[in-house]
């Protein structure tokens, strides 16, 4: 299997993050990827290649104009303003408050975005565009022919809805491969989204949509991030409805109870019979960790790759989560070397 | 002019603040309303006495019961969960997200506030709680025939609504204290907010009412926290349509316009013929306030509480913001000596 790499991602490296109400260093580093290609190296699992550039044409088939605007301007806005360290918003606009886009780069921050926990340094416009680049290069590879493609996003992008960030998250490298696939001709695409944590975002851009499905294995929102959204019952809305499918799953959740839901799962995008699968690829249900609550062990991460491969489906995996540094390059190349073995 | 004012908001005292992206040492703090009290005895403006025990009924007036109870327990769960340092929330339900309350701590933090940089701690429920009973203890003065008395709160109140905290503001000391005065027979009751920064939650509270008058001077919050409320256009809706005013304004305002405004506001308080007004009396306006950007000086201030005054009215004065820990206790002193003068 080809993976798709930049060294782009570098560009966005938070120095500190706001994590369980107080500032520690970044959990969501450049090391991730680097340590995810050494293993691909390692392992000879196959080619790394560039990405292509796509512009943002495909960005806007997924995001609002307004909030690629943003995205692209507000490091220069932020610093124009005084600030020379990391950028953070403050308030948000929850009920009873209006969803209005203010004036000042303080507002826009808080306007375009769900969380405290997502820094905005000078690189990360360009290394969110080189992520989602590399999303749409693996993504190409499988348009044209390739069984399955890795693309090896950083920053990831299942929090990031049509305009707000979050999550460590900016652009949503799955939506905008699914919208993709859709806009070169596939008819139904589906995205199984297996982090830790609910893809809120991609649960959102396509909750009416009846073309690309959204399935997701997740810690149960009633205890983790991101807590308001990613219930059970979720199923979609309109022409959307039953095309959303939620598996929220209780803290400690070990490969037996969670192996049998992605089982389930997988029966659930069979039936919906994609064109294209879109793995959203976190390993952060990993046992050891540092920031979540299941007990998957690196041998449970062969398993998810064979049964993913089992769907017989053209696949693309990109990465999102994962931040116990030390495992992230086993346990996600694991997933793919279960499915190329299975597939 | 009687003032009420108790110790317990020294039991309320955060370390840090996320201000402006960066953890800052927090500048709401008890040498705030030290330094007001200090000013208060040194000019001789009246007797200062403890404020009486109200119980919990006039606060579940304007905040709801699930709310009340999240604040009383936060600090427990908080550190049942394994954290000793200040709560914060990480994550909020804005557009598009449901608006639920989670079941972990952190998700009901998050559930229960606006913003990210109003620290819970292990005395804040008792200190939000004194500061209460010091805004009721100040308007039952002003219900028993006192022309006007100070309640010296500490935390401020006006930010905070029904259901969330924000802005350094846990329970509305205003709106409990408009309520309360309406509960004792009081026909018309205005909230007169002269803070620095708008007063969402009061506002939120009593939008879809006639009865409470709600009228605000701060600064644009197309510029300005909060952001999300307290334009020009929000002027109350259904029953409460027209008995809200705003006067947004730029950074940069000098008393010229400022106090131009004030008179404008006075004439539509006058207009409503209120038994009694409420005045949320911030003194961030002040020129040199650390997190403001109004132009307002020393002698100003005995402008506003003259113009006040010269309502006629029953007036209780609650205190909300000011940040220039040096100042505080001159500016605030000058309205209600100003007030005196006048009345
Ligand atoms: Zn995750
Ligand atoms: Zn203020």
């Amino acid at each position: 299997m080809k993976t798709v790499y930049s060294e782009d991602h570098r560009l966005h490296a938070a120095r500190m993050e706001l994590i369980e109400g107080t500032l520690k260093p970044a959990v969501e580093k450049p090391e991730r990827a680097e340590i995810v290609l050494a293993r691909i190296r390692e392992t000879g699992l196959g080619p790394v290649e560039p990405p292509r550039e796509f512009g943002t044409e495909p960005l806007g088939r997924v995001h609002d104009a307004r909030y690629l605007a943003f995205l692209e301007r507000a490091w220069e806005m932020w610093t124009a303003s005084g600030r020379d360290y990391e950028a953070l918003p403050l308030v948000w606009a929850i009920r009873g408050l209006r969803a209005v886009e203010p004036e000042a780069i303080d507002g826009k921050l808080s306007y375009f975005s769900m969380d405290a926990g997502t820094p905005i340094t000078a690189g990360t416009w360009a290394a969110a565009r080189a992520s989602a680049n590399v999303a749409l290069t693996a993504t190409a590879m499988v348009r044209d022919g390739a069984r399955a493609a890795f693309g090896l996003c950083r920053p990831p992008g299942h929090h990031a809805a049509a305009d707000y960030y979050g999550g460590y998250c900016f652009l949503n490298n799955a939506a905008i491969a699914a919208q993709w696939l859709r806009d070169q001709g596939a008819a139904r695409v589906s995205v199984l989204d297996v982090d830790y944590h609910h893809g809120n975002g991609t649960q959102a851009i396509f909750y009416e949509r009846a073309d690309v499905q959204f399935v997701s294995l997740h810690g149960d929102p009633r205890t983790e991030y991101p807590f308001f959204l990613g219930y059970a019952d979720e199923t979609g809305a309109g022409a959307g409805e039953g095309y959303t499918i939620n598996y929220p799953m209780p803290f400690g959740t070990t490969y037996d109870v969670w192996g049998a839901a992605l089982d389930d799962a997988c029966g659930k995008v069979a039936g919906y019979a994609p064109d294209a699968v879109v793995v959203s690829l976190g390993v952060d249900t990993f046992e050891r960790d540092p920031i979540s609550h299941f007990k998957l062990t690196t041998p449970d991460f062969l398993q998810i790759g064979r049964r993913i491969a089992r769907l017989g489906r053209p696949t693309v995996f990109l990465m999102e989560g994962g931040y116990a540094v030390e495992e992230i390059g086993i346990n996600t190349v694991n997933v793919l070397t279960g499915f190329e073995e299975e597939a």
